[in-house]
């Protein structure tokens, strides 16, 4: 059966975004400086050749361990779930070929019918929990994996179901001070992990865990 | 000068220490279940020979790579820095022969003569401010550095005030869902850091920071 697993970029203070960083602030990162912030998170992702060439940035770009990896975790996603928020700003930002050319299960409240992108993204909008969002992303997934996008929200769910295989967490040292944690919310009915792989790059370590027991 | 340094045991949600722990509680480790949550973060730490022969507890334990980082980073700590939680703690705790062998300064309010413990740890009570304390253990350091212990709201004053050389972090896989909170707090004026090593251990990984720029 398809594993379920987590991958996110986070602070060293256990930030997944900084204050600061909405729809309403897009057009200017300047304010409570969360460009800079989110640029000094994702910037070892920039500069891999794999995420250069699947955002259509160049071809440019790092093909060492990190870039591999990138590319191992790319290419095991068989279905993708985010929550609405994640969503709205990537509107704002994807290419009109999304970058996940798969199916996306989005957590709304909003009615809306599937949108197709080109390059094999469709984007469902499911009103009916997170239950139903992993089920739906199991069935699409076939064999491959379902990978759990974020936000945090949606990530405390999924980890308070106990249905979390994997959590995969590039940690970046910067310290944001503020924002949307990942880590909050979690109950008594949490999963336990542990250590499967730790993958040292200059600007991002790369912990990979897996439920314990 | 000395370098100052922060060294502290981390759970994979970013709390040094779990809900439930504190001294009402005791001699109660199953309350809200924190004494399997405090072997789970330091279990690592109780594996390794230099850490069982410096307790007392015996000459077993392991002598690998996590010993051999755990003794470089006893034995460069010319003074330590704690808070009067900690200290308060590590009193009930701590064998006769405390296992610090170097001048402890707890930021407290409480006024007390300093309390001599055979084997070299002398705990001096600082009753004004961070910034005497850190002052104090720099010159008792030598050319040693200074360790500060914790606890959160200590490491966070620290951070704060831009002081901190590098950041020692032992993150173990176990999510404690509540507790106190390391990074929490931090103002504008927080340092950076960067990334300098990270060790793989089986039930931890240690990461090192070093302040940017």
């Amino acid at each position: 059966m398809s594993k379920v697993f987590v991958n996110i970029a986070l602070s060293l203070d256990g930030y997944m975004a900084p204050e600061g960083m909405s729809l309403a602030h897009w057009e200017t990162p300047e304010y409570k400086n969360w460009g800079a912030k989110w640029g000094a998170l994702t910037g070892w992702l920039f500069r891999q050749k794999y995420f250069r060439e699947n955002l259509k940035i160049d071809s440019g770009g790092e093909t060492g361990p990190e870039n591999d990896f990138l590319r191992q975790t790319t290419e095991r996603i068989g279905a993708n779930i985010m929550g609405k928020r994640m969503f709205e700003q990537g509107e704002r930002s994807w290419p009109e070929e999304a970058p996940f050319h798969r199916p996306v299960y989005v957590l709304t409240h909003e009615k809306r019918d599937p949108w197709v992108r080109p390059g094999g993204t469709t984007f469902y909008f499911v009103n009916d929990g997170a239950a139903s969002a992993l089920s739906q992303a199991r069935e699409a997934a076939h064999d491959r994996d379902v990978r759990i996008a974020g936000g945090p929200d949606v990530i405390q769910q999924y980890l308070n179901m106990g249905v979390v295989d994997e959590l995969e967490i590039a940690l970046a040292p910067v310290l944001f001070g503020s924002g949307r944690r990942l880590f909050d919310n979690l109950d008594d009915s949490v999963s336990q992990f542990r250590i499967d792989n730790v993958l040292g790059g200059p600007t991002a370590t790369h912990l990979r865990y897996v439920r314990a027991g």
